[in-house]
C-alpha cells in the first residue's frame, strides 16, 4: 500500500509527500505511517515529509523487488491470458518469460510476446528460461499435480487461482475470483 | 472451501462424502468439518457421511447464494474483459448484466453477450439492468469517483481489482493481484 501511493505521488511530480498525507490515502493515522517506516531507517524529515522516488526504491529494496522476477504462465484461460500482457506485473519488476497450456490450439500461439508452449514441456522450459514464480491458473482438478510439477522444475512460489488449496513446499498465495465475490454478496445480504 | 469440495464431490457422481474426506481436501481436522457443517444443522449422518448437492444447496442458501446476482463489469482492460465471459462467475450464480469502459474503441463491442457502453451511461443503465454488484478494474486515479458513482446508481458491494483503498459504504472486496505477487516474492526472498 505505502507503494501504491508513493508511486502514485511520484507520478504526479510531487517531490515530497507528508505521513498525514500517506495515511489518508489508507486510513491509517500518521503516527502509524510515520513508525512504519522508521522500520526503514531514516527516510523522512520532520516538517518536510518523504521524498516518495527514494523511499519506494528503500521499499523495493527491504521487499527483494529491486529485481526482475520471472514468472511462467501456466493455464491461458482468460485469467491467464489477460496476466500475460498484464501492465501492472510489468510495471513492478515482474517479467512473462514462459506461458504453458494443454489445448492444441492454444499451443503455439503468440500472447503479448509470450509463445504459449505444451504442458510437457514444463520442466524443460521452466529451468531454461530461469522462471521464479508460476501463475497457476488450470482448472481445479489437475491443478495439483501440475503444482508438483511446477515444484520440481524448480520454481520458487506459486500465484495460485485454482480453487483448491496445494501442498507443496513453496510460498503460495492463492486468488480464488469467485470466493471473493461469494464473500462480497454474503457481506451484501448481511449489511441489508 | 467447503462448496468447492462438494461441487467437485457432486461432480465426480460421489453421492456421499465422509467428514474426513473434506477434511483432507483444505488440511482441516474431521472434527473442524463436522463442527463447521453441525452450524447447519443436522446435514450428515454418522458413518455414511454428507450428501454433496443437499448440503452445497444448504451452504448456498446460507450464503445467500441460491438467487442470481447481477454484476456490472466496470472498466472493460485485460481483467474486465476476462471477467466478461469468467465461467466459474456463471457457474456460482453470478451474471454479467451490464459492462462500462470510457474508451471509445471499446464502447459498443460486444464481450460474452454483453454489449460495453459508455461510463456515462452507467447510473441510468445500473438501474435498468437491476446490478447488484459491481466489478471494478478501472485505473486507480479514477477508482474512487466511479466507485462513488456506481453506489450513488444502487450498486450495493464492489470487488475492487482497483489498486486503492475505496471509501464507500458498501462492502468492498479488494483483489490487488500485483500486491499478491509482491508478497510472493517477498515470502521466496525470506525463506530462500
Amino acid at each position: 500500500m505505502y507503494l501504491r501511493t508513493l508511486d502514485a505521488a511520484a507520478g504526479e511530480g510531487r517531490s515530497t509527500i507528508s505521513s498525514s498525507a500517506i495515511a489518508r490515502a489508507f486510513g491509517f493515522t500518521d503516527a502509524q505511517v510515520r513508525r512504519d517506516l522508521a522500520c526503514l531507517g531514516q527516510t523522512g524529515r520532520p516538517g518536510v515529509g518523504y521524498q516518495p522516488v527514494t523511499l519506494a526504491a528503500r521499499i523495493r529494496k527491504s521487499l527483494s523487488l529491486d529485481r526482475t522476477w520471472n514468472l511462467a504462465i501456466v493455464g491461458v484461460g482468460k485469467i491467464g491470458a489477460a496476466l500475460m500482457g498484464y501492465p501492472r506485473f510489468a510495471g513492478g519488476g515482474f517479467r512473462v518469460t514462459a506461458a504453458f497450456d494443454a489445448d492444441p490450439d492454444l499451443i503455439g500461439q503468440d500472447i503479448a510476446g509470450t509463445r504459449i508452449e505444451p504442458l510437457s514441456q514444463l520442466e524443460r522450459s521452466v529451468r531454461e528460461a530461469n522462471v521464479d514464480l508460476a501463475v497457476l491458473a488450470v482448472p481445479g482438478p489437475v491443478a495439483q499435480s501440475v503444482a508438483t510439477d511446477l515444484v520440481n522444475a524448480g520454481i520458487r512460489g506459486i500465484l495460485n487461482f485454482a480453487p483448491v488449496r496445494l501442498h507443496v513446499d513453496v510460498p503460495v498465495q492463492p486468488i480464488d475470483l469467485s470466493r471473493s465475490l461469494e464473500q462480497l454478496a454474503f457481506e451484501v445480504s448481511s449489511t441489508a
